[in-house]
């Protein structure tokens, strides 16, 4: 079979053995597979990452130097079912799978390790148990979708808004829009999104940003004081002082005006701020420009070490919750959202090439102008996205 | 009156006008007011201090060559009551206060601005929407523990520590010895303290902690892996494949498969870490060495920019919540548990002065194997703690 391999950041279409399976594992043809922003990293940063990974306790991360084939967002046909399966899901099938394969006796994530291939190729092999069935004749473009999806859904679940809540997203790459589209579909009022480029903002309105922002000549937390969000310290000494003696004048007792101090918000929610941009300095920039009690949801994988101001975020009561993945019920759950029509991956999608157009898309990904998601098709002759 | 006053690091026993007392304030004769590790920080760096809550929008804290009444851990008896006021709480009652006070139109924090002069003094002004009287006859150096009390209750209760989770603490100053108090009142199993005093660490045990670890000699996060926390991305990616193959395997509908995944805890709880030190480096130093899915409560108050590697953090989906403060409620609380004799204050309390101690009570909180909490007692004639 085809295949395109990443060896020392050169890409190159190969022929490949059809690959053997091992317990457990499913064989699929590959009808799409995204482009991820990891790939593109990945290819160059390959060590970086794998230290990291190492440092949180997974050895077996793709190394620069070796020879591998990304590929984690897709979607299959069944071609063939391993030893010990139990063939629920029948050949032919459309299918997803969350890209995490056992192999040796070890589990490895599909397309980020050498130990299991990815699907930059015609086939790709997955674990039976991580396997579900497309519903409702979903496109196989919008269920290759559920990977990077999921990935948002998943931080927009850590992120707890609640629905009057206001949600700022940074960074309108395909994570940032995939969170956008997400916050929308759990029904968040007001998201607003922010990107250097004109292209990437559209893209943000199109996928439901109520409110978009160009972070250079706006700032994206400069409206959050009309929406009641506290920006001052001294507002919220101002706040126990009169909140307090307004509730001692009620005919109260003591205990119950404590409890309705709280309830009251003494301290008070704050916006909910998804970076998803992932360089360093966004987080402490962050942290300096956003209003009090806000929480902040690390998206983006910033590789180098990063610098912060702890004392303002002590001040201001802020919260950084770094994510990655998702459960199997969150992959479930966002394939379940693109079939039902509850979020639209469709604005994501930018261009599509076959396996010889590979480089070509990872040229064009480097420009936010032109492109967010491109998908390939094994089966397409395309060289251009 | 006496007080005492801090101006450009030093400190000195004056005499003072009594207080004015505007609209809705209290004055208070001191019975006790403990030194806080606040204060000595801010006696040599008030001005980064300032900087910092100028940051997150407070802009009256004290500067360095201000001359300044330090004091926010305090307990004093009612001496007058000014206009505007309710007067409930009458003349001679023992009394504790959240330190913020409205003076000529706006808020500041009692103790750490020139504006609202603090409690190393024999008389304080307080706000009476503010102020509790003391209840159950709690003696007064308890009582002046209500203030770090709550800092440590309010830190436990961003912690959302449920009572089967493990929660360590690391550094065991009195804000750490507190939080250790707080989470053993509140029913959490196991609590294991971290310090390299000995001494800190004889009174972790005396305020409740399960575990004490001299991290010098061993890791405080070395057993956590045996109370059932993943060290591991590896160990998650085997339990995704595992747990969803058992799953399957039960006659369930498909959508209860994945239900059951999640309550299965296809992204399990971490442990709960207290990070109650506030030096460069030790908030990345969690971050390496914590299991998977730690929630890092940051509580000690790092005043220089820090480094951390948010790829780790990303990889182990940390949270850092950075705390400060209380609410009126969490400080009724503290009161109200020390009363009750929830918590025991008492292993905190290391020594006692009078207003002419206080730079040897300063000199004497430098070694933490004699001191973690020394009170000041504005009646008393002791230099020496």
């Amino acid at each position: 079979m085809k295949a395109v391999t990443c060896t020392a950041t050169k890409l190159e279409v190969v022929e490949r053995p059809a690959p053997a399976l091992e317990k457990g594992h499913l064989l699929l043809n590959v009808l799409r597979c995204g482009i991820c922003g990891s790939d593109l990293h990945a290819r160059h940063h390959a060590d970086e990452m794998a230290d990291a990974a190492a440092a949180a306790g997974y050895d077996g991360a793709m190394r620069l130097e070796q020879e591998v084939v990304l590929g984690h967002e897709f979607v299959g046909e069944v071609a063939d079912h391993g030893p010990g399966t139990r063939k629920s899901i029948r050949a032919g099938t459309p299918v997803v799978a969350m890209p995490v394969v056992r192999t040796r006796g070890a589990a490895h994530p599909v397309g980020l390790s050498v130990a299991a291939p990815g699907a930059y190729a015609e086939q790709v092999v997955v674990q039976e148990s991580l396997t579900m069935p497309v519903p409702n004749g979903l496109r196989p473009e919008l269920a290759a979708l559920t990977e990077p999806m999921a990935v948002a859904w998943h931080a927009v679940r850590r992120g707890q808004v609640k629905k009057g809540q206001v949600a700022v997203v940074i960074g309108c790459g395909p994570i940032g829009l995939g969170v956008i589209s997400m916050l929308k579909a759990s029904g968040v009022r007001t998201v607003i999104a922010s990107d250097f480029s004109a292209g990437r903002r559209a893209l943000a309105e199109a996928c439901g940003a109520d409110v978009v922002v160009d972070p250079a000549t706006e700032s994206p937390y400069a409206s959050l004081k009309d929406h009641g969000y506290y920006t001052k310290v001294s507002t919220l000494l101002e706040l126990a002082i009169d909140s307090m003696a307004k509730l001692r004048r009620l005919p109260l007792p003591w205990w119950h005006v404590f409890r309705a101090a709280e309830a009251l918000g003494a301290m008070p929610d704050g916006p909910v701020v998804f970076e998803c941009v992932g360089v360093p300095g966004v987080i402490d920039e962050i942290i300096a420009a956003a209003p009090l009690v806000t929480r902040v949801i690390v998206v983006g994988v910033c590789m180098a070490p990063d610098q912060i101001r702890p004392s303002i975020a002590i001040n201001k009561e802020i919260d950084l919750r770094f994510v990655i993945g998702y459960t199997p019920k969150e992959f479930r759950d966002s394939l379940h959202m693109l079939a039902e029509g509850k979020v639209d991956g469709a604005p994501l999608i930018t261009g599509s090439v076959g396996l010889a157009g590979v480089e070509n898309a990872f040229n064009a990904l480097g420009d936010p102008e032109k492109h967010a998601k491109i998908m390939i098709d094994p089966r397409s002759d395309a060289t251009q996205p």
